[in-house]
């Protein structure tokens, strides 16, 4: 054999056999899921402990490389695929998810330029635009209008975008060339994510310049505290150039008003983001759209399939109303990427719609998604977690010892004990240690609450209702 | 059935089947890969066209969706992992890589902080630490040093974080306070990648304030021309802040003097990034790593193993010499991500390490590639890819009517028809419009080039010798 046909690679029969073993151990890690502890109970530096200290010198088995997952990985994994995991913002997948992601990574094309595979550009702009009218989004974010979509990673990277756009039209495109100056200004909530203070970090624009507007009994923004800000700032000579509203907070699902404040942003001409990251899925019932009300008035919206529509993660749908404002923000063209389609001008590259350059085939497993499901699937199981949720704060309301710290407009619910911080961080304590559940925290004026969010694929009542039961035990033990 | 009951979820054994046949379907893809036109002929909308107008308000079989991907989306893709792809960068694939990342799907575990999975960050902080060894690079960078690694998306999401702890390491942390100023300044060659102009957009700093210092007869950066800049900078009362140095351009592979940049860098204490995206992975191989001298004065570093090293987009290796300098910058901690891990400071929280806050179980990939090739498989074909363009070089330059336009150091390929650019633009589109094998431009000094670059997974001899046989044939042509 001469150094030509020698080869390590995977033969196609392997492919085949070992891709069916992986295929049918993701079957039976979910049939087998509820068995596991939801959080993960190693100890820090235990999975790494277990790993050889040096890359092996040759190749091994794939038999043995999946009994490895088995055996050291899966102790340290933690269950976010699990129907008792209620924390953070869920992370929902589904079969048709992996699968289309799967095909996704069979295909391994890098879309981008249009070029580079049309299919992955088109797709994702045609997806994106199913999803406007899925969503009960304004007409101007199709693609077929001034605006569109872009598939991102993260909500993070999209709220970056939307910055970033803002910022440029503020100053004319002139802190692309010349700078930011520090005396741009931006707006959020009190409430909003904390991925907008790294967006001020990273554009230059400065937390000190990140004004964090107050909010209401409700933790949704005040508007009038808004048009308040915009004002002084406007007198100090500062440049306003962005506002960042929320449909559901990560904190406590607090929706801003985003009809008032769309209507200061109209009036001094500054950039409205919505970030809609979880609770923009329910949109797909039109029964919640009421809840984004005003989002006609938004430059850009994003939401993650990701989180709550059954897209495994990495998915965030990105839309501006404005696509010129966004690819005069992100262009470049160096000579090794030019072409004939990009010259025509008849094409998107969504190269110039992100930070990155190359961009994986991410339209696919959305689309499988929407496909498998049916815009009637979808809404169904959403419909079931906010009935779940919903049910849930109905119990918390009923039991004396609790109450509720927020609204619970969806699918989130915040509550405590009302023996306080202690008292809750106790029980949260002792309830994830137990491996039953999985559930987080929050503060909301300054007290300790416990959050219960509903989004997993296979929540169901049952699980709920578990949930209830266990911290109704851990509570019983509270003070005794 | 009660509304808790029904579902529209893909059942378990349904999974187990539709996985089977994604599987089966990515086997027969890469067995028939060699049938299709490499580059995809259709024209712009064409396959928005076939697709229906509406989302499906009811769910559709998967047989039907698969049957889609043959027929609909198949046209559109421009086939990256044919071994008749010479494009661009290649984005090489590989059975493990592939596997590795259904995996990651199929546990859908989000990993932004060490208690949401610690095995998705103990097994990269793993694999990250193995690279150091793997590609010779400084201890420095070793998570039990200073320093560490952490697997991004693509070299420009870490070339900006790059930047980014450069700006706030000359600013003392007050870009991030206060915003940039302008004043700051950071050098590229004029060879350097696009992304850190679009890095220097981003991170307000200005393309005005980005210096592409000028390049020698090889393309590579000069360092006496670095230093008159810095120099000429500092006197005219600017910031300098941060180097970028390349191991192997875009455009031709060129090897920056990394060392001789280095001690300038360490002389005004400025942030040195070396951006070794696709030749990072030749470093396996020790006899290629002269050309990475004088990397331990980097204070960052970064390849793409979803480039060259068999892992399936997306991928990318990035270390840092001073950790605390990354975490600093990008750190931002709200209440809801609190927990006792993280408290303790005995874990790495990797949403501190880059711009998103969600990440995937990436490392999985990884892990599986290192493990099934082995160092020594990895060599194997890396050296392989290598020794097929030097054949390549070989005959061009035994070819009257051609020439080299650049060194070949390794897998990259620059040369041109001597009669000119309209000669080298026909030939070029002749070879792309038949489908036999795709390769793009780029141009230097001037001059259009073409660009041959050898790194799928499954180019062997044949495919290198049919593509030159092309090429001839096609310049046998010019001018008739």
């Amino acid at each position: 054999m001469n150094s030509d046909e020698k080869s390590f690679h995977m033969t196609p029969d392997e492919f085949r056999r070992y891709g069916h073993a992986v295929v049918d151990w993701i079957a039976d890690y979910h049939a087998r899921i509820e068995s596991f502890s939801v959080l993960s109970q190693v100890k820090p530096g235990q999975i790494r402990a277990s790993l050889p200290e040096d890359p092996p010198a040759q190749g091994e088995t794939f038999d043995a490389i999946l009994k490895d997952v088995e055996q050291l990985i899966l102790p340290g994994v933690t269950h976010w695929q699990s129907p008792n995991f209620f924390a953070y913002f869920p992370c929902n997948a589904s079969g048709p998810g992996i699968l289309g992601d799967l095909l996704s990574s069979g295909l391994g094309v890098q879309g981008m330029l249009w070029s580079t595979s049309p299919a992955c550009t088109e797709l994702e702009t045609h997806v994106m635009d199913w999803l406007v009218s899925m969503l009960g989004l304004p007409e101007k974010f199709l693609s077929s209008s001034s605006g569109g979509g872009v598939i991102q990673d993260t909500a993070s990277s999209a709220a970056l975008c939307a910055l970033l756009a803002g910022r440029e039209r503020a100053t004319h495109g002139s802190s692309n060339k010349k700078g930011a100056t520090g005396r741009l200004v931006a707006y959020v909530s009190t409430q909003t994510h904390s991925s907008l203070e790294k967006a001020a970090m990273i554009s230059g624009i400065g937390t000190d310049n990140l004004r964090q507007i107050g909010v209401d009994d409700n933790f949704a923004m005040r508007p009038e505290a808004l048009a308040r800000q915009i004002k002084s700032d406007l007198r100090a000579g500062l440049t306003p150039c962005f506002v960042c509203t929320t449909i559901g907070t990560t904190s406590s699902n607090a929706m801003d008003p985003v009809a008032e404040i769309g209507k200061i942003c109209r009036q001094h001409n500054l950039w409205l983001h919505v970030d809609a990251a979880m609770s923009g899925t329910a949109m797909l019932c039109p029964e919640f759209r009421h809840l984004q009300s005003g989002v006609e008035l938004a430059d850009s919206y994003n939401f993650n399939p990701h989180k709550w529509m059954f897209t495994n993660f990495d998915c965030n749908c990105f839309w501006v109303a404005d696509r010129k404002a966004l690819i005069q923000t992100l262009s470049i063209l160096p000579e090794y990427l030019r072409n004939q389609a990009t010259e025509s001008g008849a094409v998107i590259d969504y190269r110039d719609w992100h930070i990155q350059l190359g961009r994986r085939f991410r339209s696919l497993k959305l689309w499988f998604v929407i496909r498998h499901y049916g815009v009637e699937g979808l809404q169904h199981h959403i419909r079931e977690h906010v009935r779940l949720a919903q049910e849930f704060a109905e119990w918390v309301r009923n039991d004396d010892r609790f109450e509720l710290a927020a609204p619970a407009p969806l699918n989130l619910v915040c509550f405590r004990h009302k023996a306080g911080d202690a008292a809750n961080q106790t029980i949260m304590d002792r309830l994830n240690r137990s491996g039953d559940l999985f559930l987080t925290h929050t503060k909301l004026n300054g007290k300790l609450t416990l959050r219960l969010c509903v989004g997993q694929t296979n929540t169901k009542k049952r699980h709920v209702e578990r949930a209830w039961q266990r911290i109704q035990e851990e509570a019983g033990k509270i003070g005794k």
